[in-house]
């Protein structure tokens, strides 16, 4: 489904159901299920009240049967019948809060019996739900606080994500911050443990952030790992980083959730970079959970900044189709520009995906490229990673192989060397 | 795994794994990536880097291998093999908080390459976890508000579930309080819409909840829909229910997140009922995201004090075997008694499993039994509906069968004749 900004009074879901019965049958129970109906005839269940909230099949659009199911079922036999079907809801029924949202036209859907398969696709929004805030700095801000005015916005991370003490990490950033990175980050995994408390990570970190910037005038975004389960406590985190002089976080949303995001964001000045971790439970059967493309844009609308979305020959189980996807759905206009996510690439990216990156992503350097391993674990140390990465990307931008660029790039040719598949 | 409650420095996370590769293997890797290492090599990873918060692989219990893999996979063959594996934590890498744990043991583990499928099946928490609050009023504190020493607590919801208007809704609350019900609730569908905004029908409901106390001592508890994505709006929510003499509300947790109920709990005065909305996605498949008893942990520590878990024969996938498990999770404590929530049976029921609830959940009478259809769809009307249904637990206390008590019953009889299935 297209995004189409609209001014009508329906919120569209699209569905990819998968049944051993039929698809037409199960989209009419889903759209009963999902406003008035139960297991049993109501006597005040009357056309007047449905017409006040009834949510409507609106298309069924067939595809090709599977032989197995999605979901096991041993009480079933194929062919499983599959459809994407849309299913309009009435803006009165569901109003403009994303738990009525996702509770009414998402969740309920999953609970069905009778289906072997069930996944959300999309969701069309109308124009009402512009009144969510949105990212606060998106593409444009980020770049802004950054300096970075052209090109891709080089990032790296601090490894091992996790067992280094502050003090033990400051020498680690001032290494980055000279090798010229733009961002550099916590590992998600990287909150307040007992070893590296927040509090101690930003007193070790923003000293040598700041004095980076006082030598050279450019200011590193460092974004420091603020989630909690209690807004309180990250609203104390998020306050912490902001009186050291920071500007970002990390924000694991999954771990939040809508009501931590919507609290934070209403109150932050920092740039948020959204980490995803635990999304891959909901979409990692092709034929159950969610898309990426309506996941996001719901975290989106809450005010996420930077999204983390894999990247080419990712080190996880996302193919690069899934990749190039959600980098689409995330440079997509929800309503227009300006909520539009910095696209984070990363996961195993060492410069080696730059040129598939570029080329697949509409040639856009509207990104960062995150590097972890590959930048600490560059054979030359980690400011010759961080070059052969820029190298990468200018090899990218001039239209040039890897190969070609290294044979007058040592570092690129020193990661070729030890990372590149045959 | 048993609930231990251990006064040691380690969380134990088990994952159920599934492999066409060498579950051994995994289990290492796993280990590996959710505590310090990448796809690359470190030069910082040292012994003491690790030491300080490395996972480890505790147990790996085979079990036996499947044909067809959990997630669809036309890369390998099988046969795919599984077993439970136990990893082990470091307290101090992990801390207290819900979101550090979940990213850290949970999320992450979703993202491999090399698996099939993986499912979180439980989590030991030590002793350090006691501080979170856990429920308010969970099972104890129900029955105070309701007034039930002893006994099933009889539920109900206002049928049709979305539609009605405000004024439409209050006659049907004063039929279900003269019909003699414990507690009463809103769909959980039903939160702030247009047709029905809450401070409308908390005005039009609380007044009939008042009066049916004043004249029979009798306070029947109301859940009322507070649900919102804005911490701060489901605060107001929360006041508004309060101020009017209210003492429960009806949460969708998935839709607010950790950090939505972790605000609400410090603040909240109500008896929270927790609608698990969308929870069938994680767990609908066996092989894949998460099993209930991990989950309600977490949201028991949060602070739900009464837990939807379907019930016998309900009305979605799930099947009675699971529903049993469910049901024994809340019952099986934490870390103590004052942990668990009041289990709320519900889903497609009318009296016609109360039986057989009685006997496959330890012949306790700890919990509410919730008839929506059931009550609203009665032959006879909604006082029969209530009726029928208490005469099913007096059948199930008494040992009798469903028949034999109808035959003293007519309305028994009548919910018999209209639902059972032969």
């Amino acid at each position: 489904m297209q995004n189409q900004t609209s001014s009508s009074n329906i919120i569209t879901v699209t569905y990819r159901i998968e049944t051993a019965g039929d698809p037409e049958a199960i989209a009419q129970k889903m759209a009963g299920d999902q406003s008035t109906g139960t297991f049993t005839a109501l006597p005040n269940e009357t056309e007047q009240v449905r017409a006040r909230c009834a949510a409507r099949v609106t298309a069924v659009r067939p595809l090709a049967p599977h032989d197995t199911p999605s979901l096991p079922d041993p009480d079933t036999r194929g062919p499983y019948h599959r459809a994407d079907i849309d299913i309009a809801f009435p803006l009165e029924a569901i109003g403009i809060d994303i738990a009525a949202l996702t509770t009414i036209a998402f969740g309920g859907a999953y609970s069905m019996r009778g289906v072997s398969g069930i996944r959300v696709m999309d969701v069309d929004l109308p124009d009402a739900w512009q009144s969510h805030p949105g990212p606060q700095f998106g593409i444009k801000g980020s770049r802004a606080l950054m300096g970075v005015d052209h090109g891709v916005m080089i990032a790296s991370i601090i490894k091992p994500s996790l067992g280094l003490l502050p003090e033990e990490t400051a020498p680690i950033i001032a290494e980055l911050c000279a090798a010229g990175v733009d961002f550099i980050k916590d590992d998600e995994k990287l909150m307040s443990p007992g070893y590296s408390p927040l509090k101690d990570r930003v007193k070790a970190i923003m000293p040598v952030i700041r004095d980076h910037e006082q030598r050279t005038g450019k200011r590193v975004m460092y974004a420091f790992g603020i989630s909690s389960t209690d807004p309180d406590e990250m609203m104390r985190n998020h306050d912490m980083v902001l009186e050291a002089g920071g500007n970002a976080a990390v924000i694991n949303i999954n771990a939040i959730g809508y009501g931590g995001m919507s609290f934070l964001r209403k109150r932050s000045s920092l740039c948020l970079h959204a980490h995803r971790n635990g999304w891959d439970m909901m979409t990692r059967n092709p034929g159950m959970g969610m898309e990426f493309a309506p996941y996001q844009k719901i975290w989106r609308l809450l005010g996420v900044d930077q999204f983390q979305i894999n990247g080419i020959r990712a080190k996880y189980w996302e193919s690069d189709e899934s990749f190039v996807k959600s980098f689409k759905d995330c440079m997509t206009p929800v309503f227009d520009d300006s909520d539009r996510p910095l696209p984070v690439v990363c996961s195993g990216q060492w410069g080696g995906q730059a040129v598939d990156t570029y080329n697949r992503t509409g040639k856009t350097l509207d990104l960062m490229y995150l590097g972890g391993g590959g930048i600490h674990g560059h054979p030359m140390g980690i400011a010759a990673g961080v070059r052969a990465i820029r190298q990468a990307w200018q090899a990218a931008e001039a239209g040039l192989s890897l190969h070609e660029m290294a044979k007058s790039c040592p570092e690129l040719a020193a990661s070729l060397a030890k990372w590149a598949t045959p």
